[in-house]
């Protein structure tokens, strides 16, 4: 339960606000690469965290992220020419590069002051792992900018990487929180009560995992904190009085892992971005260090499948809030526990309907909540301590960004530290950066 | 003419309004019985005076009224399972029982203090004359609960009533304002002014009323105030010196009956529910005390008859605010006074063109609207004690509910009492509950 | 550059504002004529300046415009029967005149004091050069109204002129605004900029002017005032020294005409009338004082050219806001600076984009803003003065509006006060007025 100041703290992102100044200070994603496609292409809107941006893809092939207005008299950029290493304007003509210095001001008389004073908003840029990356932060032209944050997908070659993004209907926070309470597994994404679950003691995999999620829904949680955020761990019976862990990352602002992985599978992993205090996009990418993707795992995820859901050319969700996920009420009498098809519907619908910004004032948490209490203390102090002036650690801590979680097996009593250790091998997740590519 | 304040206290029904305590003091129509077919059915999203609620029928054929917002985080119930005579949240598996009590809260370790103190809003609801009804008001399970309301239609046997309900894209109180004003029949329901009055001594009853009702747009009014509200009868001249009289009643806080009927014929009345301050339900029923319901009848009922509207599946008008209710100028011109089809849809039209919540600070009323004003300071006037502490009595007036009104013919000079008693046998237009069923 | 409340002043146009009261004291189109084609048709719903008016041609011809809702109880008189030269609610039949007379209140008792005192608010119309024109000053049907502004194309034989209207989806004084700016032809309504000029000194003259305008985009403004606005004229260089003028009319309060016309052809003019503050209609004529319009100039016009949009049957423009104007990035970027086709679809679609009102707190004027500044100051000081109690003289000088803009070549150093000397016969264009028809 937060106060009502908190919630607002928590949730808005505008660029006056501390969470909004928060957010500024690391890279964002701002657009997927390839819905850029080509130099000098048709420029694109944008909005992040309330700003109204536009981005093209310049001659150079650098993307340009500027403000939608002109200087000038505030005219639309997005209708503006995407030519010359620029973006002009097509009411007069006003031609701004990546920096948003002007270029051309072809109705301002020689010599006149804002030939050199002029300046467009622009955020520099950077790609990297599919992803369009923009720095918003204060003075971004004229101090060194932190590196982009090392999330072990953007390094790996493409063949090993799936990189996608979707709509959520929401505030960002309750999306994350969704992803960081891994308790809700017993339920939201359950087969229907009648449905039995395979309890052969030889039984694959997979079915196991269910067996154990479905009929523990009280796990243990065990936090431990990072450089860059922490890990959570949430601890399940299993057979025999062996535990199932379940692990999911936090690093700040936005980032998160997900908790099913077992060695050798493919991870999954989600970035959110505030597209402003009602809506977010959340940048969802699968990422396999051992191997290159497979055509099979490739052509479910541009289907939609498991995390991934299924959306459209513009990265709406098929199944979204205005047609109620396609719920179908025999589905989840019969089959499963909510009605909806797929694993990021289910969150999508459940996310959504706490309300566009959830009221936090009202809620009721309990033990299995660890991780979002975690969550919240973590962004809103960092969110507290800017606006007292302390700038946050993480942003320079790029290198700590390179995290793993998933599943494992172990006997009771065993620490959260120790299973971390003998399934990744450090503490907290933590992998070591690849050689040299 | 009321205050801006008035006309606010009036028309605004939510949870901390004065009009919203009074109307909670009264049963209230939720949703028709047959909109919950099933026991264990899909649930059904409900708002009544601005409070969202899911409806669900559970695993006994009771029906639960409870909060849309799950306690635990705020996941909204209306994408629940109703099992096991309880509403289960997605999200965590909460369970809460018709009174919304934790009958499971899985991720609660046991022995925690939410298995005993946590409640989830729930209101009691009671089936009758095929409608669910809510109490709304304050501890409803703790104290004993008025009766039901003994409207007539409801205690007779299914096959002499027929009930629906229809949205009204306006406030709740001029659309009452509306049934209860009679006077504007001379008009608003009309044949064009160049269509012909049947002047014929021998003309058959119905056209005979409609040609009183043209030729004197003047009725004079007469008020009767009875335990639950009142009646008001409307006096027009008709043939040979005698006066054509038609009486409509007014029952706490939003029912009516409608002025029509001569003996023998099928009565109709109206309950309004605020949806919210710009939207109602009207739920409308015919009845006939003496008969079953033809085939005839209930056929022109389902399609859409006279005060009963043309509605589709979802109880929405198919002649709407949105499509300016088909109206058809050619028709306005030749053929009826409004060129839309249907008394109902006359009336939805023209109340809805008040605005979605009329602005009764600038109207100049008439004495043809003597019943319009004595609503107001009845409904007023019941609001403003109940904020000073003084219950309503009628709502432990159930009995007093059983009333009717409709059409008569008198000699000049005689009352409207004496009107009342020849039609109806009571001076206000009760009638005696049935023998035991 | 504005202040915030400035910017405010000069936009808002309601009842209640200094720009809404200095509006109200001219003439403003309420439709055109052909909207309303026969006496005792439909009512038609018409928003000025944020009122909500019916407009009805009555049973004599003559156009009445009245508030929407019927006094009694605030119905709404568009859905009202127009009929024996009044306009009457199908409530309870009340019914007015023209200038909002009670000519029937049927439920009214005779002698009541409604029958003398009450009235619905309405305006005096006339109509001319095929639009009705309205006037919503203080007190219209008790005092001497002005005569209405003599604009050249109204006082012509139809033959000679064609007049329409489209919408715009923004404020009034931004779109203005752009036609004021003639420097802006030099991009917005250009080729791409790899279509070569015709640089033949034998070209067309149409090509002629396209080349003189794509090669300076800085032309030299000056401002000349007269009885009711003023006049600008602009300079670009052409061939052997000579400068290319153009000039554009402003009159108050929202009046002005094209800069292109050269001697023989056909002139053009607009006239804003705000809807609300955040959408308006622009009246735009063509006239032609020396001849009737040709057959392919009307097929042309008709199905939009140049600055004529095209429009569907409720003047709403095909190529639009929601529609991103059909914008064809293929198009932008080889054929035209904007990819939009039209230059009234060029002009809405930049204007529009400024923002639905914009916001002149964050622009960067330049010296070929000069007419914008010039018709802000004339705006902003008559609804100033006005608002201190100065009458504005412009709207008692309806013979001065009869005026003239257009294109011509003059040797370097001519004044524009001779510019126009030569071109129209008059120092600011004025034209006389012709014989007498």
């Amino acid at each position: 339960m937060l106060s009502a100041a908190d919630n607002d703290l928590l949730t808005r992102t505008g660029a006056e606000t501390p969470m909004g100044q928060f957010f500024r200070r690391f890279w964002q994603p701002a657009v997927l690469s390839r819905e850029l496609p080509e130099p000098d292409g048709a420029p694109m809107r944008v909005t992040l965290m309330g700003e109204k941006l536009v981005a093209f893809r310049n001659s150079d092939g650098v993307v340009g992220l500027v403000d939608s207005r002109c200087p000038h008299r505030g005219a639309d950029l997005y209708f503006g020419r995407n030519e010359g290493c620029a973006i002009r304007c097509v009411f007069h003509g006003w031609k701004f590069d990546l920096q948003g210095r002007p270029v051309e001001l072809p109705n301002v008389p020689p010599g006149a002051s804002y030939h050199d004073t002029l300046r467009l908003k622009a955020y520099p840029t950077r790609e990297h792992g599919g992803i369009v990356w923009a720095y918003m932060g204060p003075d971004p032209w004229e101090r060194e900018l932190p590196q982009l944050p090392q999330l072990e997908f953007a390094d790996l070659p493409p063949s090993h990487r799936y990189v996608t993004k979707k709509l959520q209907e929401c505030n960002w926070a309750q999306s994350i929180e969704g992803a960081l309470d891994t308790s809700h597994f017993s339920f939201l994404h359950m087969p229907a009560p009648g449905v039995p679950s395979n309890a052969n003691p030889d039984a694959p995999a997979d079915e196991k995992r269910l067996r154990w999620i479905r009929e523990d829904p009280l796990p243990l949680f065990s936090i431990l904190e990072h450089e860059v955020g922490f890990v959570v761990g949430g601890a399940r019976r299993a057979d025999g009085g062996t535990r199932y862990w379940r692990s999911a990352q936090f690093a700040l602002p936005s980032h998160s892992t997900t908790p099913s992985t077992l060695p050798g599978e493919t991870h999954f992993g989600y970035t959110w971005v505030p597209i402003d205090d009602e809506n977010c996009w959340i940048y969802t990418y699968a990422w396999n260090p051992e191997r290159p993707l497979g055509d099979d795992e490739l052509a479910k995820f541009k289907e939609g499948h498991g995390v991934i859901a299924e959306v459209d050319a513009n990265f709406i969700p098929v199944r979204n809030r205005a047609n109620e996920y396609l719920i179908d009420r025999h589905h989840q009498k019969r089959i499963s526990f909510t009605g909806v098809r797929g694993v990021a519907e289910q969150d999508a619908m459940i996310q959504d309907s706490q309300g566009r910004i959830a009221d936090r004032t009202k809620e009721h948490l309990s033990a299995s909540d660890a991780a979002i209490v975690r969550f919240r203390r973590t962004v809103l102090g960092g969110a507290k301590a800017l606006a007292r002036g302390i700038e946050p650690e993480a942003p320079r801590r790029h290198e700590a960004y390179r995290l793993r979680s998933g599943s494992w097996m172990a006997s009771e009593g065993v620490s959260f530290e120790q299973v971390m250790r003998e399934r990744f091998g450090d503490t907290v997740g933590r992998v070591a950066a690849p050689a040299a590519k």
